[in-house]
């Protein structure tokens, strides 16, 4: 095989059966878990998108045939033929900002194993989707020498396995969490204290997301805010951090380095495609996005976070001055 | 009076004696209140601000000097020699974000009506600070002709005097609320939704503070979305909107219109004035700020959002194309 560079991803998580309940309607079954929204969003920056998950015996063909035909590479998709695939229901409340599970049957994921083909092994950048920790430490273990690598966590897991956490910390350049786990894996009420304590940890960078509010993006000791694109219509916000998370490995996978740079134009243009994603349950959106939309929503956020450069010096010089006379 | 254009900006709210809790430390009858953070705020970029508030018999010299130092215009101060100053007393919670009031006590506030000095009743940019609806307009009706006006109010007005309220809000240019406010007032979770509804309010011009993370600015058919600055140690957030509003109504009186590029200005310098505002107790930020530290922080504002231009052509015409032969 040959390609421009040799880079290729690795996305890590739960291939999942997803129901969703929001203010606006249900939708049941629906294609969903981590890595799926990893990839299909990853694979819009760059072709090379290894997949590791498992999945169960009523896995349907037609998702399986979605992430083909986005020439996401499946080789590391597992069928467990003995359990169901992991099925996740929630609902979203009023304003979608918090939402509950109504249940989480794990299924053949309670038994998944992440063992690499041999194809994978030389992948350079990592996606570990939210799993557990010793889960992703175990696939970190098996990449022969990961050059960038991107991990999301959750509460359940910082308080059930901080231990296990802590360990995979170590080993990852970049932390994506909400603010709330943030909030929780620093103890630290105040997000830029606790992105500190974070990167104290082992992250050099740590991104924020904030749902409605963007994402904030830190890097050693500069901070990058990102705001979220203004949508009046929100269907369903699941999987828009793994989109997130996806397109900004994509976009890196595009860069000759993961430098600041480079960081603060891929979290923009994570924003972007998790932006689109919520438009629609689940990850429909990311199945027909053109080039053109994702260069015009890009385009959108430049304009909504542009302001002119004022003539400080006189202005301030102005009100000091005498104007009675 | 000779200034060197005929702006000179009315401010009306509270004039108060703050006794304030927070986990770093409590601070008691602190010079507080609306119009003392509008003014002291706005006085910052234009030297012509007219205060018109009432006081009670109880009110330190010392405050009043601390104002009569700034500049600012006290004629339409009054002195309630029967009462004691309008007093609140707060305690903000761990994070910071909610606040519980702990009393109110209206005192000379509660017979407060305004009347404007002759000599305030050309103002061109009002101020409306967060007061009873139908005294925000008998202030209005005293004023000869604004060219600007910004109202600010709060959940107590939007339950209370719904339509007092409506009825200012026809005559408002820029009404400045939090994110709380907004959706109760159109009474519509989403937040881009709200601000389109309270437009058809009446004012052309919304914005909404989200306090940590930054305010929108929503002008005519365009948004901006502000960052706020983000700060490690945040002392007390009282009066930071009344100090972005102030600072917002300065800005405007240095340019030549009201127009998109200049309210785009005017946000972020209302969110760097803020942000200075919550570092220490009370209004104290307020009054030592020098332009330098001004100038160098709205510098970190653009540094805070900015993001290279990338190749997105380039780019996606990369992912689409076939890399494997």
């Amino acid at each position: 095989m040959h390609i421009q560079r040799a880079v290729s991803i690795l996305v890590i998580g739960t291939v999942a059966l997803d129901s969703v309940e929001t203010p606006f309607g249900a939708a049941h079954r629906l294609l969903g878990g981590s890595a799926t929204y990893l990839a299909l969003a990853a694979r819009y920056f760059w072709p090379e998108v290894r997949l590791v998950a498992v999945v169960g015996r009523d896995f349907p063909a037609a998702y399986r045939a979605v992430l083909e035909r986005a020439g996401i590479d499946l080789e590391g998709l597992m069928v467990n033929e003995q359990e169901d695939t992991f099925a996740w229901g929630g609902r979203y409340h009023y304003d979608l900002n918090e939402r509950d599970t109504l249940y989480t049957h794990l299924n053949a994921l309670a038994s998944f194993d992440p063992v690499l083909p041999q194809t994978y092994r030389d992948s350079q950048i990592v996606c570990l989707g939210n799993l557990d920790p010793r889960l992703q430490q175990r696939v970190l273990d098996q990449v022969e020498n990961p050059a960038f690598v991107i991990c999301d966590t959750m509460n359940y897991w910082i308080e059930q396995t901080p231990e296990a956490l802590r360990a995979v910390l170590r080993r990852v350049d970049c932390l994506v969490v909400n603010d709330a786990e943030a909030r929780q894996l620093a103890t630290e009420p105040n997000l830029i204290r606790a992105a500190r304590k974070i990167q104290a940890m082992g992250p050099r960078i740590v991104i924020i997301k904030k749902g409605e509010h963007g994402a904030l993006l830190f890097y050693e000791e500069e901070i990058f805010s990102a705001p979220a694109y203004p949508l009046e219509d929100v269907f369903d916000p699941t999987g828009a951090g793994d989109t997130f998370a996806g397109a900004l490995a994509g976009f890196l996978a595009t860069q000759r380095g993961f430098d600041e740079t480079a960081l603060r134009q891929a979290v923009i243009y994570g924003c972007a495609l998790a932006s689109f994603v919520v438009e629609r349950f689940g990850p429909e959106r990311l199945l027909g996005l053109t080039p053109e939309e994702i260069a015009r929503r890009v385009a959108a956020f430049r304009r909504l976070t542009f302001f002119p450069n004022g003539d400080i010096q006189t202005l301030l010089a102005l009100s000091g001055s005498d104007h009675a006379s």
